[in-house]
């Protein structure tokens, strides 16, 4: 275990021998890291609260945290989790393997993540929120989980399925459900549930045909769905069982 | 006073007794902070700059800074001021009680802000900008002051009345006047003066009629103002001059 | 030099004699840092990562660098670097003097920049951009460089002209060609290419007239070229060379 001399570890935190941890870096009591895991400068993992329920934070094998990202306790993530800088990521969350989470990612909490979700600078994802699997959320994409805002709730985020590209700088609407392979064009305010392997752009969004319209350049066939022709980063045996089922 | 011994704190800081001050913190002198105030790890406090004029940050009692954050000199703040993380504040902000800046919350300073102001993460607040009271502005919610960029000024920002909803990822020309009540659908751009009461959307923003419109799920009646139907966090005697109004 | 005793400084950084480094910040092995620079507290510099190929961080003179900031090595920045708190920099950008990054900017790497671009907070670059000199990125910016996302490449962002300016939280897309002097307005998601001169505006941006054809207020003539009536922070013979042009 290398602990800068500046960092302050609690005596309570559970962290694997080979595990790296920044300057200037907290890690609160009760906090697990698995084998592999990079804590960069500047942190704060762990800060306990009473939405945290008791639970810690558990954060899988071979994880990446970049410096000055602050995850709270009550969330659990799979191998792999790579954060950029100046993350903050509340109570609640559940993800699966691979996740990655842009600089000035902000998760509010109590949001699923199926495996290998890649979310790119400044995204925002509210409480109450549902992301599939091999989902992308590209810069500035915001959701939002509140119809009448302020509201006692209850708060519904959207239900981003399986394989959906959500575009830098969208908006999606509480309680809207996008299809899996479904692709929502940067800029795009989605106001309505998208159907899978649709294209929907604009203000508000509308369809545009199936995103499987959209072709590569000279020649190359049909973009959509990108698993046939994109596959960088993920595990082989998950790009076979794509390339498998296409 | 539980100040953390790697915290930094100027002798001519004034914090009440019972502040807690995290680690990595760095408070400057002048700085003043009320009795019931916590500031997290690795916070600017009270950064001096020519802009400040020589005042002070001022904190009220009862303040949660969280931590990454950046208040700077000359700024002064009424009871219950609470951050979320990585928060940037600059010099000349009035605030009344109970302001709420959600992480990453960028005020660029010389604005006033009513009561009980709650802006939630990424909202980017220039100078010369009027909040009034009771005034919410959703994640991503940006205002602008210069209707003519680059110019030498003189700027001015949106002016949003009391009790205003800013949605998520909506965007105000300078110099707008948002009347009370109002309410501004996620994604607008909003290019000139809304009406008290009135709900505007999309690009640029038009009239969709009076907010009272939007309903409640379930026939719960008109959803707007929704000071008739919310009322957490706010102190009883604020709601009961509310209700009276109403 | 006055380096603060907690920051960590490498043996091997480069600092001129009369840099001063603040609390808390970390600087790796191989920065180089001109005469007359300040960096501030909480700050990373240099970060060593396979994609900075051994390049290290140069940072010109009379530099300030604000809080919070990560700048990671194989960049080089010219006289004058301005930036903001909490920014993030990725490797291989190439600027000249007088860069301004806001608070939050988030650029990602392998960019030019020519003289004097300011941008403003929460600005997004994605790498292989191209940034003119004296061009204005306003508050929420957001550039793309993936037209049919995720893809392997070639990743091409805009290619902004020189003067030119990008209004609040507007999206640019990938391999935009914006003309010189062309006025990008807030909000607007840019899917073309844009004329040198040009006013766009809207989701999509469609051309509204020449930039000129907007007027200052009370008379005072076309607000664009900006280059003939703002020049506050260029060095006079900068501004004498516009003026010469015009």
């Amino acid at each position: 275990m290398s602990v800068h001399p500046t960092a302050i570890v609690a005596p309570g935190a559970q962290l694997a021998p080979d595990i790296v941890v920044g300057a200037f870096t907290i890690v609160h009591d009760g906090v697990r890291i698995d084998a592999g895991g990079v804590v960069e400068s500047h942190c704060v993992l762990g800060l306990p609260t009473p939405a945290a329920q008791g639970a810690p934070l558990v954060v899988g094998p071979d994880a990446h945290i970049r410096s000055h990202s602050v995850l709270y306790a009550g969330s659990s993530f799979g191998a792999g989790l790579r954060t950029g800088h100046h993350v903050t990521v509340r109570e609640g969350n559940v993800a699966g393997d691979g996740l990655q989470i842009g600089s000035y990612g902000d998760f509010q909490g109590d949001t699923t993540f199926g495996e290998h979700v890649r979310s790119q600078s400044n995204v925002f994802i509210p409480k109450q929120t549902t992301i599939g699997s091999y989902v992308w959320l590209f810069p500035g994409a915001t959701l939002t989980n509140d119809r009448l805002p302020p509201s006692e709730g209850p708060h519904r985020g959207p239900a981003i399925e399986d394989f959906c590209v959500v575009g830098a700088s969208a908006t999606v609407l509480p309680g809207v459900r996008v299809g899996a392979h479904a692709v929502i064009a940067a800029g795009s305010v989605v106001v309505a549930d998208v159907a899978a392997g649709d294209l929907v752009a604009g203000v508000p969004a509308r369809r545009r045909g199936p995103a499987a319209d959209l072709r590569l350049p000279d020649g190359g066939g049909p973009a959509y769905p990108w698993t046939q022709r994109f596959a960088r980063g993920y595990p082989p045996e998950v790009v076979g069982r794509w390339r498998a089922e296409l």
